[in-house]
């Protein structure tokens, strides 16, 4: 089925694996436009000069992969979960029902079952989703649906006005799932944060009562573990107190920190995350499994997810099938046909082990403190500020490595160094601190 | 980077490429799991193990690239696309940012102006979303902002209570959009169809009047090219006349049947799509790019996507940046980090051309067109009913053949088939119908 030449393409994809020099070849977007020649024709190309576009595509995309890409949540490459990725690309089915995914239906109950006994449910549910914001969108939809079940059907004027709380320095797919989702933007209460970027739970407290008295009905609050910038850590048992007294809705954000619960050393800094009553983790983040792998996951046991989501399309989920429906999940989802996410994690898991997971989220840990110490000895690391996006610029434009740099409350410009590249080395670590010192020495 | 035993998973993948003889080779759930081994555990299993876990994967999984598989609204497969998707996976970046995605900012462009200019659009906006019911719902959320742009800040609580019109036979993402979005599932008003399915725009001109009698406002009509199991085209030059009346937003969701348009014999079936606001269109359905490339396409040039979904993110969206930031498309989405949806459908463009899908769309046409002569030529063809779920059962557990069933309206069980993939002859339009008679001759 496969003819010569496109196997040639095929094998043109895997050449991209060799060790890159730069981490980005950067071209202003007009050039880079020509280069590519992206207009799309009446006709077809010959197949050599397709082979040159694959090429190309790979030689102008950003090496994600290169172990000095600091820049995002993601980075590095692990070869059992690209070729899990691989496998899911071969496959192409959707995951919606046990008839034409009978393989991942299964696995992704293993993998979830699997993530909520390390946040410490014995059992619950959950779904995978396209990224982190989607998770989070499941969770508030979820949590106002049974606040008030009649939301589904007559919409947000049956219900009183509703309020969010969520720390300042909370992710901003809570704004966008508030907008989406009809709650709007100002009804998300902002909660102030310690130094460390941590929710202070005495605010939250006070907010709540502030919001209350405003005649707001407080239904869910949004903490956080791993904060996008600060990779801060919300306090979650007292946060839990709180939602207990109160009776609201506990989602805990671990898109980015989820992964410390691997870590006996670490995952203290989830300590009370088995009080919440859903969590968003992104595997595709210090996990390496490639985007995109999020998950929800939920204490519920009441198929709150399925009641709060279905629509019983006839066409794709009868009920005189000849096996069990209740495989089918897809009605749990918002989306119909939904991609294949939890292979690249399964084999990832079953190549390495939880402990080799472990390792890696533990060397993580190890490199920042590295990194931090180095920071202390050398001067000159606390005054970036303005020359930050000039020596973002000349980073980019030499292609050495990738770190992103952004403003937060008070402080101005600052570098972000994201650490979770199993390849990674101290080496690399000096090798970024002097990188910054050299691109901006006569700044 | 690479070393020799995960070079051999990965060229395991590639194995999968031969010409199977079943469809699937059905499980029952129990003995499934049991095969598959799924259980995570804490140390890693050597590479020979991992292999076979990845040989198991694919046996046991649907073939969804079978000539016989008929049973959604994907099939087939495209080598080129097939490529694409692995160099996505190679490439393993987020579709946000200039900085981290520069020939995907700009293929994503170019391949959303090109599928606006088949709309009859010369300009306009757009995005890839993860599958057509976030495309629908893209479409519901700025149709609702373009009406009350208060909503994002306010919520729901500030606006009237709104209406939706669609079909009856439109898809189920309507009611997961109006009940995810706070609209409410019964404020979504269902307009009658004739007797191929398509909506009758007299009866949508009195369901709005009705609407509107109970107090609600109507702001936006969900058209279907393409329903999802008559395949019918809604007629959108009447339903435009209405919409322009009336002052509505027109979404015409051709997930399904927007393919057409790359065919001048078919493209008729569309006519009055230029008139829509916004357009739903799946190339992974009819075009066979693979799962999932789904694009939302408006005709606004007035930003009303980013003004509607933006939440300004300082660490991604920095506006000191040293290129255009207008490049950054990302605060468009609702997500953060999205996946590449664009180089599949691109370099499979490339590859055959804009005839070459045109050439698909009419063979699939052709397919159909002898398929329904010989079905009519055929007695029994219309007694299915009942034995449907049985003639399921068997076609599953043998394997040979996978096409789905489902009743509607009044009418009981029949099989939908779908005929997409352009590896598909005559003959296997045969094999199929005599597939039917002869796992049904006993019933």
């Amino acid at each position: 089925m496969v003819h010569t030449t496109q196997c040639c393409i095929l094998m043109g994809c895997l050449c991209l694996f060799y060790p890159w020099s730069q981490v980005c070849e950067w071209r202003e977007p007009e050039e880079l436009a020509a280069l590519l020649d992206l207009e799309l024709r009446e006709n077809g190309e010959p197949q050599h000069q397709l082979l040159q576009r694959i090429r190309d595509v790979a030689k102008y995309s950003v090496k994600t992969n290169h172990p000095r890409f600091f820049n995002q949540l993601f980075a590095g490459v692990d070869y059992h979960a690209l070729t899990g990725r691989f496998l899911t690309e071969a496959l192409n089915t959707s995951q919606y029902t046990y008839e034409v995914a009978p393989v991942f239906v299964l696995m992704e109950d293993e993998v979830l079952s699997k993530l909520r006994s390390l946040v410490g449910w014995a059992e619950g549910d959950g779904i995978f989703c396209p990224g982190g914001t989607m998770s989070n969108m499941y969770a508030m939809n979820v949590a106002r649906y049974r606040a008030f079940p009649e939301v589904k059907l007559k919409g947000m004027w049956s219900l009183p006005r509703l309020a969010v709380f969520t720390s300042q320095q909370s992710h901003y797919s809570v704004m966008k799932a508030a907008a989406f989702q009809g709650i709007g933007t100002e009804n998300v209460f902002k909660v102030k944060v310690d130094d460390r970027g941590c929710m202070i739970p005495e605010d939250l407290g006070e907010t709540i009562e502030l919001a209350k008295s405003q005649g707001a009905v407080p239904f869910f609050v949004h903490a956080t573990s791993g904060t996008t910038v600060q990779g801060a850590f919300d306090p979650l048992e007292p946060i839990a107190d709180i939602c207990d007294r109160q009776g609201l809705w506990m989602h805990v954000d671990a898109a980015w920190g989820g992964s410390v619960l691997f870590s006996k050393e670490h995952k203290h800094l989830m300590r009370g995350v088995e009080r919440a009553d859903s969590v968003t983790w992104n595997p595709h983040k210090m996990m390496l499994t490639g985007l995109q792998c999020s998950a929800i996951l939920l204490k519920d046991t009441t198929h709150l997810l399925k009641h709060c989501h279905s629509a019983d399309a006839k066409y794709l989920f009868q009920q005189d099938k000849f096996y069990d429906t209740s495989l089918d999940t897809g009605d749990k989802s918002i989306q119909c046909g939904r991609k294949v996410d939890c292979l690249k994690l399964w084999l990832m898991w079953k190549a390495v082990g939880s402990k080799g997971l472990e390792e890696r989220v533990d060397r993580a840990f190890t490199h920042t403190r590295y990194l931090v110490e180095e920071m202390k000895r050398r001067e000159g690391f606390e005054l970036i500020g303005k020359v930050a996006p000039v020596i973002k610029e000349r980073m980019m434009k030499q292609g050495t490595m990738m770190l992103g740099y952004q403003p937060q409350g008070g402080r101005v410009n600052f570098f972000r160094m994201i650490v979770i590249s199993p390849q990674l080395s101290h080496q690399d670590m000096t090798f970024c601190l002097n990188e910054i010192e050299r691109l901006g020495n006569d700044l």
